[in-house]
């Protein structure tokens, strides 16, 4: 086999890019050019992403067409974007032809409306992508490719591969085959290899199954990959609301999805707004995501610092308290990330049920106490031996308990109350939840201070 | 379409449940099972796991091989092991006959070693399992099946379909037929769709594609699915250390890997220990999980209490700086953990490189020093207009400036650190960057105060 190790890309790309420059360096732009289309698309598009804008424009005009298409479509869509405005009008429609009417839609979406619409105007399989305009991204309309072979329940086997013969579709093609009426409405589905085995002269009504699971277009693209993952399909057809097929979603879309949400979600529990952003990113994106969470941060701070300066003069005369104040607030922190994740995650999984949340929570609440009472004993036992003091420990233990039972409460519940309230469960929960573990956290062990207070001094 | 409407799983499981329930009451088992088997297998399963121990004991032994079979490749693995056990040696043999190889191997893998030896001596397709069994779960050779047909290339492509016609696979089969030579090594591929269009006489050599990507064994899953996943693959071929061909991967198998692996990430961020852990566990699993690393948090909160408590005299002094020391931890905290999600994704994505650990870094230094200042003046002008006291501010805005300069580099570099010593990136990041924070955040923050303190009082 000619090939590579398998998970060299990297080095791959890398000795790739040193050849490119090179022969960029030598003015031989042919050769840059041959190295960059021996690589896979996949890791032509990380290789031609690695480029600086100069080499990226020698190179990009003298692509032929069906390798610019390529590269529009494993670059991200905000790139791919950018390198379609610096084409010629002509040559973008020639490519955004050769392209998937998804990924073409995807690009369009992302262009000034002007050039979209001149580009659109010059396209020779506009009708394809036109549809797909109107559904925003992150829906089942937005992810559908309207490239679909679709077969007649009264034809034959034999009819339905001549038409598959016939069909200019991608070479990857889907491996499905879904059947409709004279409405245009979805009858059932046709897997390939069944239609290879079958008699030619078998109607497609024999073979076909009509069970067919489908999505309507307004779906969020996050229900879809779901779905596609419980029932393992490697293609899903999309109908509008009145059942008529109108594309099909493939497997390799859902799985950027299930990463992107995975991503968003891990962003999200971190104080992070976006899923575009990554460690890649330019600084002063990356800033203008980070900063304004750790501003919404700092307020909570300085509420829970406020709740502090409430008991300010305590501290004078028991200055012990500001040593141990931060452990209450903190585990209260620390086990609200706990079922946190486990909430956000089980609503991403679609684990949780409404009608088991009293369940859930009652489960929550009884490892709250019993984890509360477990740090509760040995922090104030440890805090006794440390200090000598065996009321301090007393109060450790109480409000530290106090305050982990708190923090499970609140780290489960705040992701369904957002999504109840039809909002993404991650977002915010963190800040939400550590501004109440704080601010509860200081009042409680203070509060327990004060009142017992001739017992500490 | 007799076909409920998408996403209503939910609801559609719930009712079958009553039917069952009331039916089993009733004494009517044949009719809870017609109920129990009208559901999709995914849901079948899902269904079945809710059910009490009881029914599932009186209808597991009425369910037929098949639908058995479906049952256990649906089902949690250690789920599937335990009702295995209940089941004869001779049944279990049949049914393991029925599933999926890759998916057999994980039930006789949970199963006590004297259950799979005799179940395994009574199966008919054992040759089908036995390779797999060497295999850890979490590698190529633990996700792949043995089930494939493969080609020569001298073969024809009528031949080919001939071949397909008479294996016996299920349904949902392999789209990519891999060719392989006298040697039984992968020579090439040949997509389902180009086999059916080919003219029947065609050689395989002609329409096969030489330049497959595969994995061998013992490559681990995380690889894998970010190898499919980047290169759009809906199979992927396993192959010995010397090439020869074993079985495939399929994208279904690396849609769960993605999902798990997501929530592993999710998890650990959280101080969690494994992804089998859900909402919905048990409490006493939840608490053998979860306690242990609120412990961990313990030790280092008390870590932190006495970096504190060298400084204890000072609030006898000073009061106030117990109100804001908590801000400067907090902040170093969030911040932290910004980097630490932006660099453990990464790193899980496959989006960082080694040689560019400097340039990273170099980034997350000047986004650290740009947050630095912006929230240190921020809080330090504030806490000066509210306290009245300029050095107070001051203190407070060097503080926050060098602990969330370290926050990003600490919570950077973690997850890099723990992946070059071959660790989990994810694992104990969290706990480790916020005892680095904390500490360094009380450190820094009472040390200046103590140099300045005849200023503050």
């Amino acid at each position: 086999m000619a090939e590579p190790q398998p998970f060299m890309e990297e080095q791959l790309i890398e000795s790739t890019l040193e050849e490119i420059r090179t022969a960029l360096k030598a003015g031989r732009i042919g050769d840059a050019i041959a190295a960059l289309t021996r690589l896979h698309p996949a890791d032509r598009a990380d290789a031609f992403e690695e480029l600086d804008g100069d080499a990226q424009s020698t190179i990009l005009p003298r692509l032929d067409i069906p390798a610019t298409a390529d590269l529009l479509e494993e670059l991200e869509d905000e790139e791919a974007a950018d390198v379609a405005q610096y084409m010629s009008t002509e040559r973008l429609a020639d490519v955004l032809d050769e392209m998937e009417p998804d990924e073409a839609a995807d690009v369009l979406g992302d262009l000034p409306p002007e050039t979209a619409a001149l580009a659109l105007a010059e396209m020779d399989d506009a009708e394809e992508v036109i549809p797909l305009l109107g559904h925003p991204d992150e829906t089942a309309g937005g992810l559908m490719t309207t490239w679909l072979v679709t077969l007649r329940p009264e034809e034959t086997a034999a009819e339905a591969i001549d038409k598959l013969r016939h069909a200019e579709l991608e070479e990857d093609g889907p491996y499905y085959l879904y059947v409709i009426d004279d409405a245009d409405s979805l009858v059932g589905v046709v897997g390939l290899r069944d239609l290879v085995i079958a008699d030619p002269k078998t109607s497609i009504t024999k073979i076909m199954d009509p069970e067919v699971k489908y999505a309507t277009t307004g779906i969020d693209q996050e229900d879809v990959a779901r779905m596609m993952a419980h029932y393992d399909l490697s293609s899903l057809p999309v109908v509008d609301d009145d059942g008529r097929l109108l594309g099909v979603i493939t497997v390799d879309d859902v799985v950027d999805v299930l990463e992107e949400e995975a991503t968003e979600d891990i962003y999200r529990l971190a104080h992070l707004s976006d899923a575009d952003l990554s460690i890649d990113s330019p600084v002063s994106l990356s800033v203008r995501r980070r900063l304004p969470w750790l501003f919404l941060n700092t307020l909570t701070a300085m509420f829970a610092a406020w709740v502090i300066s409430n008991f300010e003069g305590i501290f004078e005369q028991v200055a012990v308290l500001a040593v141990f104040q931060g452990v209450v607030a903190g585990m209260g922190g620390n086990a609200a990330t706990q079922s946190l994740a486990l909430s956000v995650r089980a609503i991403a999984l679609g684990e949780i049920a409404l009608k088991d949340i009293w369940r859930t929570i009652a489960k929550e609440v009884l490892t709250g106490i019993i984890q509360g009472v477990s740090v509760g004993i040995v922090v104030g036992f440890g805090v006794y031996l440390w200090r000598g003091n065996p009321w301090l420990g007393l109060i450790l233990a109480l409000a530290l308990f106090a305050n982990m039972l708190v923090a499970v409460i609140v780290g489960t519940m705040i992701p369904i109350i957002l999504k109840a309230l039809r909002q993404d469960p991650a977002l915010a929960s963190a800040v939400l939840v550590t501004a109440v573990t704080d601010s509860v956290g200081f009042a409680i062990f203070l509060g327990l201070a004060t009142l017992l207070l001739p017992l500490l001094t």
